[in-house]
């Protein structure tokens, strides 16, 4: 086993947030730091980076570090190749940061490592199969199966976000129409609310609504909810995994979300007469498990080799 | 390497097809038989796989008989559990013809047989990771990854025909609504037909009368390869295959079919500046796929072992 502690940044579209993994596989220490300005230069997050891992550091030496970023990753875990929030357009993230530091890098999506923190140890932890769905302001994934992260044939598996749920639906940000994300996601619950308010909330202020029993608000959260159980059904009929884990802010909200999700789920899947509904389930790591999981990336690629 | 001569039967909606493998892998005999009737006790059935067996094969004794249904069947390839044109249900089938015949017996799918053939000597050969979508009736789907076919938990991965595409979309006779196989299909090709011309014909007919040029069977495969196109590519943001192959009646009809569906993956596939667009081909071979799909995973299940 290689001696030292290993740490895990998350580097999402405000923030960078960094772990320190124990040797009982706890977090031991953890730091967060601002993201570079929107004029940064690739080597700027690179700095950022390392400054937020050094200060989760402890006395031991770093084994390794692993990267967990918002945005598509080659399927070697290399480049990072395209992220809307953040300055990198196809750099070869890993090998710069491992010149930079000594140390072992390893560099995945941040749903893939979030999707690996809940299997190895979270909410998935135990099943052999597992989908993470991640819901922020859009939708992130992962696919868990034998107890791995499937990244695809190019990196790209568990793209779930922009499948086509409307033919001819809402126009979505990626260029498509009636994509998922657009019924189902932190942006779709603040446009529900746009829409039948008239004015612009935010998830927090429409969770503080609907848990003091607004209509409106839990309406929103049940249209939501619905869509997600409506897409999910479907991810199920084609993966038939054993369980499916919802992480991200808006996963975070409990019962307003996940009991219209599960009626739809039920509702929206063939042939339950012969085949279990998988639990749909919270995520249980927070906002630390894409940070928890490149950490235990970087650990399992160095300990039992890439 | 186990003696003898490996045998796959497909057990179809209508008829029974066996082949039996050379020493090359190739299929040195086949044979078809009809189904039994509708009131067919569970035995009958069996009956008739062991006679259709026995009629392909050779002068070596058979090491291994591998079975293709048309229905679900579970994770460990023990039970068939349902299908709306067999007279299993719950059955214990793979022991049960163990039992009478003395061979090594392996069940599973008939899509994930097709599946298991295209990977391994078809249009998806070579290919690590690969979609199978059997186009017939309805829609039936194999996964393969790391070239083997991924059966999910259950048993049931690659169920793609009901994924919801319309909301409140056609009634399906799975009892949702809007699902793919009611816009993607054999049937939705004749519904389509039914609609524009007022009377009825069939998959065959409906081909020959667009290659002779007919604009109305011309659109009418537009439509079915447009929706192919449509949920291929949300199967492509899932898993990130490297191809995907179409196989089944309906996609053998070549690029009546094709050349929509190509055109609709490429516009509904997010991101494709940044990722290739998968190759979306014909299976190769054809209505044996099943049968030597079969006669490969009793053989893989003998040799490898379970």
């Amino acid at each position: 086993m290689t001696q030292g502690s290993w740490i895990g940044v998350d580097v999402g579209g405000t923030k960078l947030l960094a772990v320190r993994l124990g040797a009982d596989g706890g977090v031991d220490a953890t730091a967060t730091a601002a993201m570079p300005g929107r004029q940064a230069a690739p080597s700027d997050l690179e700095d950022a980076i390392v400054e937020v891992a050094s200060q989760v550091r402890g006395a031991d030496p770093v084994a390794g570090l692993g990267v967990a970023a918002a945005g598509l990753v080659d399927a070697a875990g290399e480049r990072f190749l395209f992220g809307a929030h953040l300055p990198w357009r196809d750099e070869p993230v890993r090998a710069r940061l491992a010149e930079r530091t000594g140390w072992s890098v390893a560099l995945d999506n941040d749903a893939n490592c979030a999707g690996r923190a809940e299997s190895a140890r979270g909410a998935a932890r135990g099943a052999r199969s597992a989908l993470m769905v991640t819901l922020g302001t859009g939708i992130g994934g992962a696919v868990i199966l034998d107890g791995h992260v499937m990244r695809g044939a190019h990196g790209l598996a568990g793209e779930f976000g922009h499948q086509q749920v409307v033919p001819d639906g809402l126009p979505c940000e990626c260029g498509l129409r009636g994509c998922w994300e657009q019924y189902c996601s932190g942006r779709a619950l603040e446009r529900v609310i746009r829409v039948a308010l008239g004015r612009h909330l935010d998830g927090p202020e429409v969770t503080r609504l609907a848990r003091a029993g607004d209509e409106v608000a839990r309406q929103a959260f049940a249209s939501i909810g619905t869509w997600l159980g409506v897409g999910v059904a479907g991810l199920v009929s084609a993966f038939d995994p054993e369980i499916v884990v919802v992480g991200g802010g808006v996963g975070s909200v409990g019962d307003l979300l996940f009991a219209p999700a599960r009626a739809a789920l039920a509702e929206s899947l063939q042939g339950t007469d012969y085949r279990p509904v998988p639990p749909l389930v919270p995520a249980e790591l927070g906002p630390e498990a894409g940070a928890i999981g490149a950490a235990l990336l970087v650990r399992d690629e160095t300990v039992r080799g890439r």
